[in-house]
């Protein structure tokens, strides 16, 4: 008779991996405004200019973040509570732990 | 009889110079914790360790534009209500537009 | 044999029943607050004054918003997962909504 | 002659006096979400339901605070600022202060 216990998922991988390639290009164009942000500020520009870009750039970041988290609770936090290895509950502390950090950054 | 009307500050500078190479530093630490993060992605870092450092960044940021924000007031909404040309109504919009921008992001 | 599986939470709690009476009481001082905001607006309070108490009431109803989702992590999207009864992936999805409404509220 | 200096506003008036009854009424609703979102603990409502309540106060609560913050602005850090008295750079740092509360909560 063939178990029907799922194996879990790869520890060296993370989740998040299909979507990688769009993370990584969505952190490539955050990186290039905030070279911007630099550019403005040393050529001088106008000061709410550069706030609307930080505004941006921080939304940006703030979208990735919910992202992984979204994929975090799928994969590891889902992982964690299904094969039942005693972490379950550590893995929740640590994602309300990262909620409350972003919510409060 | 001179005058006692103080001449208004050179329209070239925002005001924000003097602090000018010290925000420069903190834009390149905050370059230097972007591209962190990609490569975090890249290696498959753990989900939660990118989370802590995309809150440290997006503090970061936000800490840049509250001092960028104080010297705009400090200087440029301070000239524009001192020197009454019309325009301070003006700037204090979009000074109050851009608080609440840095608030819902 | 006995079977080792537990048994679902009650369908009429929603887990966050131990802690109820703290949330309650936390819930009525933060209702003190916003009457006080209400009442310093009608005594013409200084205006940084009535901000510091709305800034004070805003982080006091962020943090129980975090007490609640961390509870309902571990307490209906465990239970989701666990049972596996398909709508695991709907509670999560759902989770990661009210936590995108937080981060940007 | 007549002078043409403007008289500095009331000093009992804190400015945004001529909005006084939308911000009470706006409070109003706001203190009634507040109840209604201990009732919905009371009642064991859905947590997802609670944190949508709450997310929903916290804005209002933060488009009253930037409601009050730019009648400052206008009001009384424009007086301070114009009638030159000395107290307009603590009047700034008072708001920039304000201000990195609200982004921060």
């Amino acid at each position: 008779m063939t178990t029907t216990i799922p194996t879990p998922p790869s520890p060296t991988g993370h989740g998040y991996i299909s979507d990688k390639d769009r993370y990584l290009a969505r952190l490539k164009r955050i990186e290039g405004q905030g070279r911007g942000i630099h550019r403005m500020v040393d050529e001088d520009a106008y000061c709410i200019d550069i706030l609307t870009q930080i505004s941006a750039v921080t939304a940006a970041l703030e979208n990735v973040a919910l992202g992984l988290l979204d994929d975090h609770l799928k994969h590891c936090v889902t992982a964690a509570i299904r094969y039942g290895d005693g972490r379950a509950e550590a893995k929740i502390k640590e994602a309300s732990d990262a909620i409350a950090r972003l919510v409060k950054s």
